[in-house]
């Protein structure tokens, strides 16, 4: 069964689609078909979003699921004049919290993803920026990380570091232990002044010859022998040095990173 | 007038702290406490959450805002005996999606931020690699490229590719224009190639100034003329090579990059 469904709103559209994926994750069965339409700020925009919703209620001989995130309601009331199936963001909650907090909501677009908060956006840019000159081991000062992502190369440190530094303006460094720091079992001497910081990441070792294999084919770096050999090494020293372990294989970079943070007791606010 | 809100999930809450972040930003006069806390994925983690949701209600002296995306109803009833004032994102749009599409819920937990989709999450890795291979005119083969930003020296090029690359598995290359580059008024030859995937950014002079000014403090590079005259001409020079340009000022990463799909119509799913 094919359905569509829209992502609207007059900001970025990232609330509208992140709830929007949450709730069609519910529904494996059913192939659906995602289009999304950001920055519908105004009621000429509305008019041909309604256009194209119809238009698609037409063509699958189904009505749409329409995720609305809208905040202005003349402009919300146009698309939910549509023939899809409004499922409102703002309408759903915003009555509760209302009664809830005893105020009343000031209408404001797109701040959610927007640059509302400046000083800690600059912080996440500032994170970033460490992140990349602190990625693979580039730089080992290591005096103003927040933490640091220790493991065997391609057990998904840069990527999760990354994410951590984007949205949460985490100052993630990243080292790949060497054969050197494998077979002698401890930390190289420049980490250990910040082993209170260092995190483990691991991953199985078929699954990271798997991905070596797409990078080097047919190498001593990929073979499942060595991979084998690196993995039990890493997890022995990670061990001896007392870092939490996190395990790569079955989960996403924002999985691992959420484990992180909650593990280390960071409540820093996502972007 | 401060108030807590909660962030619970049995995933990553990645979707229920995105949702509150979007509500809470419609109450600009109201001081939020957040505490996110993810993996609730057991009763005794739920019974652990009703204690810290019911001793915030005792502190602030008023129930706090509790956005649950639990999926579990066992699990999630749980929270919602608690204290706080609970908006249930699956319980609001569940109901409604059954029968807009005639098929019943299979409570799938944690699939929105997971691995659910292997292949569509490698391909998010690969593209993060991509961008790491091509930032900043590192390598210049851009044969594979999906786009390539074009702009000045901290212009916002590098957060957005990666952006673009974790969430939208964009393969995201950018250059920074040279001096070289400014005087001849001309794309170097490497990228006149890939002229079509170019996509230009600027920003204000004072902007770009402010920001050159913490990484290079009373620099030529920093001043405020250097600046000026960088802006004026990579903007020209964007204009003569027919790029799109976007403004990076008043934008967040995440603002700069749903403007960019939307133009060129990529319309691939956000992670």
């Amino acid at each position: 069964m094919q359905r569509t469904v829209f992502f609207i709103s007059d900001g970025t559209a990232i609330t509208s689609e992140t709830v929007g994926h949450s709730l069609i994750t519910q529904f494996p069965d059913v192939d659906f078909r995602q289009v999304r339409i950001p920055f519908v700020g105004d009621t000429a925009k509305a008019e041909d979003v309604v256009r194209r919703i119809n238009q698609s209620a037409a063509e699958d001989g189904a009505p749409p699921i329409v995720f609305n995130s809208i905040v202005d309601e003349e402009i919300s009331a146009i698309v939910t004049s549509s023939d899809g199936v409004i499922l409102d963001l703002f309408a759903a909650f915003l009555d509760k919290m209302e009664e809830a907090l005893g105020v009343s909501r000031h209408a404001s677009v797109g701040q959610a993803h927007g640059l509302a908060n400046l000083e800690r956006y600059e912080e996440r840019m500032e994170a970033t920026s460490y992140a990349l000159s602190h990625d693979d081991g580039i730089s080992t000062s290591y005096e103003n990380s927040d933490l640091i992502l220790v493991g065997v190369s391609r057990s998904g440190k840069t990527p999760t570091c990354l994410y951590m530094a984007l949205h949460f303006g985490v100052k993630a460094a990243n080292y790949p232990l060497t054969q050197n720091d494998l077979e002698k079992q401890v930390l190289p001497a420049f980490l250990r002044p910040f082993k209170h910081k260092v995190v483990g990441l691991t991953i199985d070792a078929d699954r990271l010859s798997q991905i070596r294999e797409t990078r080097r084919p047919d190498s001593r770096y990929a073979s499942l022998k060595q991979c084998h050999w690196e993995v039990e090494a890493a997890e022995s020293l990670l061990r001896m040095a007392g870092a939490p372990v996190f395990h790569t294989t079955h989960s996403s970079i924002e999985e691992i990173a959420s484990r992180i943070l909650a593990k280390l007791g960071v409540q820093r606010e996502m972007f």
